[in-house]
């Protein structure tokens, strides 16, 4: 892979939205679908910023919603790219809400969406350019990366379960070649 | 468990769209957050039909893109329960799509998501009516429920890898007390 | 006319929506237009199915709204083709609510819309394959469609009153050459 | 009916709106469910200035699409009140079009909305003022307003056809008591 | 400059629009920003009447809000041309609201937009036909327009404080050659 | 003026937005209105953040556009505030522009907003902490701020001319009392 490293912090994007009443259900909180939407709409972007290209969502991985977010208050997402596959890089996303007033601030969610750069003419994939991760928090993602990309093969059935050496580890079986 | 088994087909929803402009991005292909909104809403109709219930989206499963959707398609969308857990269910939905004229149609996403029910004025979680599967596909998913469901608490942090039973024996590792 | 017939079935198309905010009026009701923005979708979109071509809204026929619909509320809006004539096919289409948890079921609106399909190319109208009628409630809306037909014809100014022989019939007024 | 009269102008409303990629179909022409949506929005604040109350559509009469609107084009809707019954008014809209620069202006289409006048309290219908026409087709539009309002009451079977003398008339029916 | 001058009421531009709950903030008042949106768009249509070009937003002039407008409200916008200037033209933009029921009616905001003209196939600025102002005024918008003129110009850099000869008479500073 | 400053970083507030064909006109380029929404919510967020209460907008001092933004560009708004006045609070936005691959990036616009901070249950205005600036580019807005703050209050009627000591100093008119 020839494409210089780029540091993540140059592909950093941070969205702020106001809850407005048409997202939200009869209950007064933010519906969940209405904030995968915008989690790819800043994923989506943070991913160009990295690619240099235009970009598709390949996959969304497993989004809990444990928070409740109500009308009125404000959200901010902040998406990073923690790793860059050949052609698909992926991309880390945290929702945070506060009210109005800055108060009751709070981490919500968080989830892991992956994109495909696509070149202008031809609309076929292109290569992307590696992630440098520089801090701590940015190795940790970088690293466990692989384990996440197993598990979307998997469920997407291009991986057998025996082959995804790094989830076998993840439950402690042996895996040959490996020690 | 008290409450009366429900068949899938009592809840099953069906919601149709067109792709409009503002839901495509720069190459016209509808962009996957929208695509999330619509089956989280869709999703969200069939588990308030089965629980009776106002519902609130607890999570939903990893998602992936694999067929672009163009401006002007229509879009099919199917959900229904596969099964309840005490005061959550889990909702299949799957997403067809088809130029204006009915030609080219093609399956192009599924996805598990998950609702727990609310009380409406306690806001607290109900009971929820089992389901009762009768077709062979719906007997599978009710069965394979179960360890999407151990998945979804080892990735919310609520299961350790080594109580996951039931994936244990997907990789084919020996579980105490299951032959 | 050498299109092969097509049976109503082929072309039913299902919408369901949540009534949000923003669609009600300061009352929390669903308002009139909004509602027939919709039936004018689903309608399209089975029209399109029916003619396999892009489709424009050539009428609406008279549309009472009786039921009220709540914020909150799912609709379900069911269209069918009822009749083709040479170049439009007319569309009927029904409107039923129930609340989140699917209680307080109620049919609440019903209309006719006509579309006319268009060529690609040209933007000509095409000609319409012929609707097949099967169950017996089809077959009253397919005899029924010639009468709607003529209110148009007389509304739109063109077709006089008086040769508007199947409404003749329906005030008991004779028709030369029909017994 | 105690309540004074008020003149057509007192209520006439007006309102443009410039279309947008999202009001139209694939083929970039206004779709005619938008076009309905923004005919009972203006229609509804017509009626709501003459009852001097909140309003609900009660129906609205057939309307029939015969010119193409194109995106970025400007549409003109102005509504104006043509008759009261008791507790329900009628209101006479129409649409004109042009592009951006004012050229190519021309008329579109027209309809009939009926509206009730609400209590904010008891959400029971008001008595209606009556509409005072002034000009000649004020006047006009006045008088056939009850025969437009017969073919309601019976497309909504509440008159029995034999019952509309108005409609009887325009089809040269002898009506008894009426010369 | 040859070409033919055009009379305000030519170009003028009616907007009524009815205040849904998105466009509110949690109290339940229109927020500044869509008004601000509703106002530009009447303008450029009023501009686009007044030039027959397509026109695009050079500048809005200090906007204040002193009258909240609740949900449910109406509002009226109304846009005039003021004075061309060689390629651009100054659109004078009033608001007033009323309840539903076309109580409480009141002005509450005007602002002044300018607009510049730009020919379809260049893209670039076109001569914009001379105002001709009628009445009293339209004569003294005409007038006081070079003044704001000005302060635009000063405030985007483009002009020097002590060449503005219309704004030091309005402090009372002597302007050689201006008596 | 007994409350505790607050730093500007303290409710630096960031907004991202991808622009969608729906909120541009038929050139493709961002309506100038559509901007002026998004300016407004997030110096409305900033400002909330600053008073720790809800906000309204006051108003908007002059913007010009001068950069067009192309659909499907992303675009960057950052919202600090620069002074407080008792009850008011003035916030300096900026926008930035970039296509989606983030290249082509450039400054589009800025403006002035002022906000007034309401408690909650009487909606009166609240007092508001001042503002504590501590980069050079922090305290030169926030000594403008007062000149700004002068040509405010004579647009909108409160204060005259000749009072306006800091817009006098800025023509080089002697002002009283001030060397």
């Amino acid at each position: 892979m020839s494409l210089k490293p780029k540091k993540v912090s140059d592909s950093k994007s941070v969205m702020t939205e106001m809850i407005m009443p048409n997202d939200t259900n009869p209950m007064g909180n933010l519906m969940g679908g209405y904030l995968l939407r915008w989690m790819d709409i800043v994923s989506a972007i943070c991913a160009g910023k990295h690619c240099e290209a235009n970009v598709v969502t390949a996959s969304v991985d497993h989004v809990s919603f444990q928070t409740p977010i109500k009308v009125g208050e404000i959200i901010t997402l902040e998406a990073t790219v923690t790793r860059a596959f050949r052609t698909s890089v992926e991309v880390f996303v945290e929702v945070f809400a506060a009210d109005m007033k800055g108060q009751n601030p709070r981490r919500c969610n968080h989830a892991y969406f992956t994109f495909v750069g696509l070149d202008d003419s031809s609309a076929k994939p292109v290569e992307i350019p590696p992630v440098l991760p520089l801090t701590e928090i940015e190795q940790q993602r970088f690293e466990s990366a692989s384990r996440r990309r197993e598990v979307r093969l998997i469920l997407s059935g291009r991986m057998k379960p025996e082959d995804a050496t790094e989830i076998k580890s993840l439950f402690g079986i042996p895996v040959p070649g490996k020690e």
